[in-house]
């Protein structure tokens, strides 16, 4: 049984609100809605968009249509924030007041740590040329700022949407994706037994075709035995490769007759 | 000279290849420009992409007209990654036979080791309504796969680049050293080509000691690339690999004398 706690979702990407200010590309507001639904989140408000609703909205939304049909408009932001109690507001660096700003992943955490509190969360993206106002800012708890390349620090709105809702999702996702994630795989790895077993038979048709001198081995079954060692063969790899020896010495035996 | 090698960043962004491989619209094609330059990417290849040079790519690529025009065009994948020693291919998941497949935070992990060890590395996107075909992901060494919802798991081209781009910057600039660090090795990693005509070399010979029939060849080579993909062959490997089939095949002709 696990603690009452960790039973609990960490976070509900579902009620995540994305809150876009004025957005001037209908487009953008499309490509936003997919990005979201890809990584699993579904709640949009969009704050006085300039062209809303837009054909174009819902040819880049592709299959998100949903999410477009479900958005809310509002015409301030603080209608949009109404019942949120953590807020995040994307930003470029620079601000001359120094606000706590972390980056995507780290955002991502103090939001999973809100919500796991309790709190409606918001994250707000501003608009497409001039990000949010210092006032907008100043509304939110928390800031984010994607660590672009300084040669060209501006993001497309809906990129920036994804690497954000991405880090929500990876966060959401952390208690089912462990650090050394064991695959599915369809074969069982091979025992070392018949690891060795495979080594003595590469040995010895090596020394068959002759390109195995036994007086003078050199380094060649300790490299091979680096090679197929570090791969980690499973059963079926071993088959595979153990057949193939077989049948070389078979047509040898064949063709000498 | 691997103190030379040591003294290099953990990985060079700008010279980490993307590959968008038959590329539909133009616009996705000037989407992953500017997610590249976003991120401080700079190297494009495009394999026969439908419509190139295009405008809509120029538009979609706003400030990363730059990549766009040192981007290289060229006919085949195999072309894209001649001189590539370490290849990505991104992945729906689900193939008939399971293959190394990590999420974009683990495979920049995987991607920063082997440019450690001197390695050109490539990663490589599908096209937009199917993605990648199983052979060329089996020109891969690694898959990888964005962890969508399942409710809607087809991303933009030009997000899924942006979300892998953002995870090379940001492993980029932790300056972290990857959860498995590659050891020094004394040998070059082998390159795609080579791997190519290794596979070639293989699978001929396997029909020659009748191993594989080509009227029914099953699995046999799909498996084999597994194996030596996700390895990671090193040159001088290779040589070895390469000797062994030459000398089987010498062999069963001084036999049938």
């Amino acid at each position: 049984m696990r603690a009452a706690l960790n039973l609990a979702p960490v976070m509900n990407l579902q009620s995540t609100r994305i809150v876009l200010v004025n957005t001037t590309h209908p487009g953008n507001i499309g490509g936003v809605a997919r990005a979201m639904k890809n990584m699993g989140l579904g709640e949009l408000y969009l704050v006085a968009p300039h062209r809303y609703p837009d054909e174009q909205a819902v040819w880049r939304a592709a299959g998100a249509g949903d999410i477009l049909e479900r958005a809310v408009v509002v015409e301030s932001l603080d209608q949009a924030l109404a019942n949120c109690q953590f807020v995040v507001g994307t930003s470029a660096r620079g601000r001359r007041i120094p606000w706590p700003t972390l980056d995507p992943r780290r955002c991502a955490k103090q939001i999973a740590a809100a919500a796991q509190r309790g709190a409606r969360v918001a994250v707000v993206f501003g608009r497409e040329d001039r990000g949010l106002t210092n006032d907008e800012l100043q509304a939110c708890n928390l800031h984010l700022h994607i660590p672009s390349h300084p040669d060209y620090t501006s993001l497309n709105l809906a990129m920036a949407v994804q690497i954000v809702s991405y880090e929500l999702r990876m966060l959401a996702l952390a208690d089912e994706l462990p650090d050394n994630p064991q695959q599915e795989w369809d074969a069982e790895l091979c025992s070392a037994e018949n690891l060795e077993r495979f080594y003595e038979h590469l040995e010895q048709t090596l020394v068959e075709i002759g390109f195995l001198d036994p007086a003078a081995p050199r380094q060649l079954m300790t490299r091979l035995r680096r090679l197929y060692g570090r791969v980690q063969l499973d059963e079926m790899e071993l088959k595979i490769l153990r057949g193939i020896l077989t049948e070389t010495k078979n047509t040898i035996e064949k063709s000498s007759y």
